[in-house]
């Protein structure tokens, strides 16, 4: 198969991406988020706010390239609720991304195929200034949506505010200051009801 | 209002962009396409396929960030049928993308909205290597997707092979190679009856 033939087979594939489900809810509480729309919100997301960023020097292509691909290891793993308390999912769950990155990456020509593995395992590190602040940005949205929804996704699982916090943890390491927006907006989602204390 | 609560408005704003339904159907035949997703695919496809604009020198993060941000006025002015006939109908919309341009960007700090709205008017313009090779990937996805959906939207409009090949003439301005392969899609759409002769 050709260069362009594999390329267009990779971008015929991850079309799915649009079927996988998030927990997320949509702003306007109509329908759940799914996974391409999510990074779509999170590419903007990085266009919008890489000023808060930690590090002193950022490459926002690569925080683009990295939250517009993060997901794609879904189209074959799916989308694990992230308060998942079962230890033996987490690692089963990450076992099967792993083989969803060798064969959804793959389709693409050795060159491309290689660039996005490595941005996605970069992604999944958490080790560069850029990847600490995808994975900011990643956590922050979809507080951002349980806000707006009323805690909608929230009070679905009867979430507390402890959990949030935990499972949030990293945009500290990704911004100081978001971390600093995303604990007050938790506060008055407590406050407001959205969310157990 | 301070600098971080106007950007957060505008990514909350935005959520809207991904109720806008378009005529192009999932490739799996499920359902129409939202005009979020759609941005992220074509991310996707500028990553992907970059080394195909007939551009010596190319800012593929300039292309990214305005196939991300090229649809947000849909979020006021709608998604216009692209085989509309009617150049009353086309007028009146560019005006009101306008309009939506000058809304949904100046929710963001001054600098921020004056960054996206030039990205944006350069898309627009097609004056540019980047502005042209972003515009022929926003064609170049929407024949996949009918070839792919065994021609959905063409047969659902009773689209003809000429419509079709004056409406994504402007791909031949971005990338000769892309245009050449989206003709021969095309002929294989009329020989497979996807798309009227």
């Amino acid at each position: 198969m050709n260069r362009l033939s594999k390329q267009i087979q990779f971008i015929v594939e991850i079309d799915k991406l649009k079927q996988i489900i998030r927990q997320t809810v949509l702003m306007d509480r109509s329908r759940p988020e799914n996974s391409a729309e999510h990074s779509w919100h999170l590419a903007l997301l990085a266009i919008v706010l890489s000023e808060y960023a930690d590090a002193r020097q950022l490459d926002t292509q690569r925080v683009l390239k990295m939250v517009l691909i993060h997901d794609l290891v879904e189209i074959d793993a799916g989308d694990t609720f992230c308060y998942n308390q079962d230890p033996d999912i987490a690692v089963r769950q990450k076992d099967r991304e792993k083989e969803a990155a060798e064969r959804i990456f793959n389709l693409l020509p050795e060159d491309q195929a290689a660039e996005l593995k490595a941005l996605w395992e970069e992604f999944e590190g958490a080790a560069t200034s850029e990847s600490r602040f995808a994975r900011a940005l990643d956590r922050l949205q979809p507080i951002l949506h349980n806000y707006m929804t009323r805690g909608m996704a929230w009070r679905k699982h009867g979430i507390h505010k402890s959990q949030v916090l935990e499972r949030n943890q990293p945009i500290e390491e990704g911004s100081g200051a978001l971390w600093s927006f995303a604990k007050a907006i938790i506060d008055e989602a407590v406050e407001k009801g959205y969310l157990l204390p």
